[in-house]
């Protein structure tokens, strides 16, 4: 009766795009969509073709997702990570990578590095099995850029009055493992991560994301065969 | 940019149980939950603990995701590929594997031979990628025996009185795949196979699944301890 056990997965191959995508990861409450529409705003200004997106959730399947995940039933780690890997698949498949395609620039809020991070931390799937899981369902698509926004989650238990009890502690224990993971990913990839401290002013971190960005970027989608035109003509 | 390929996911392993884990395969109209229902009162006429269930859909859950991909959007192969697997994950962990510890007998109408003979007919991925997700997703649960209902397609068309049209033939041709695939599936592994002719009469079927089951099957749950019991004398 014993079953056999499963064989590799085999490896998923990235295909070619004209566009650029972008992820911001952190804790929650590190700005990364304040972060994420800021940056909207000014790829659009340059006249870019500019999708902003998150996950889980980023289709209306991944919606149906995204509630089981957050407001459904006890799930095993295999369960949840097969649920954000479908999201995941989904989201790209119908969504980011047409975008891509067309060379729009696809930003989004939360990608795969979020997956490993916070189920790494979690201690009950290797961070290569999650990761593995992610790129299959993909075909390997990672981001031209991941922006990291760091910050220590001690910083925001520190300002509350009372004494952190039991389930407080547990949690700053476990979203300083968040962390930690997410550091080790950055230090794994430094040319795709930009790591900033999410302390900083929302306008300081915008310009140190432009600067790393710039010279990732497409051409303009609105000035293809246009090259007089200027972004501040744009409505 | 261009991103990494993913390793390998980790082999899983099961885990021993006591009970007893049966599927029913084949395509639709084969009869399997009449097989699956006609097995269910037998089995509870012995005394066993008997759980009836079926993928996708066995779980709260799961409803959510077969409805999902029966009649959400459009879904590539992967999307599919991981859904179904979720369902799967999430079955066997809440469900199937807490039966089987308890020692209970779990009938399945569908398990992961479906999703490797329909996504394996459809061409868009490989057996083996489709069974090691599953495996993955259930840490290595097989059945102890599948029980194949084996009909072919051409003998539903063929009651067709009109010509077949080009949808119809297709669908034709993409069922006899599906049928190949499952008896495909059979031929490597007959220790967990039983194939039986879906055309019989129902109780022939189902007196060949009583024969060949037998052997497999735990002591009945409502005999543990009173071995003088006779299921006769059970409600």
């Amino acid at each position: 009766m014993s079953p056999e056990v499963p064989a590799v997965v085999p490896p998923a191959t990235d295909l070619p795009h004209r566009g650029c995508f972008v992820s911001f990861e952190g804790g929650d409450g590190a700005g990364k969509s304040t972060q994420r529409n800021l940056l909207g705003a000014w790829l659009t200004g340059l006249g870019h073709d500019v999708v902003l997106t998150r996950e889980p959730g980023g289709t209306p399947l991944g919606q149906v997702l995204r509630d089981a995940v957050l407001h459904g039933e006890d799930l095993d780690p295999r369960t949840e990570a097969l649920l954000y890997a479908t999201d995941r698949a989904h989201h790209v498949h119908r969504l980011v990578r047409p975008a891509l395609a067309r060379g729009a620039v696809v930003v989004t809020d939360r990608y795969l590095d979020s997956s490993v991070a916070y189920q790494g931390a979690a201690r009950d799937l290797g961070d290569g099995e999650i990761r593995d899981l992610s790129l299959w369902a993909t075909r390997g698509l990672l981001p031209d850029l991941t922006v990291l926004l760091d910050l220590d989650p001690a910083v925001g238990a520190g300002r509350r009055t009372a004494a952190p009890d039991r389930l407080e502690r547990e949690s700053l224990e476990f979203h300083t493992r968040v962390r930690e993971h997410f550091l080790a990913l950055a230090a794994q990839e430094p040319a795709r991560f930009l790591v900033l401290d999410a302390t900083a002013a929302p306008e300081e971190l915008h310009a140190a994301v432009r600067t790393r960005l710039r010279p990732l970027l497409p051409a303009p989608a609105g000035r293809a065969g246009h090259p007089a035109a200027v972004p501040e003509e744009r409505p």
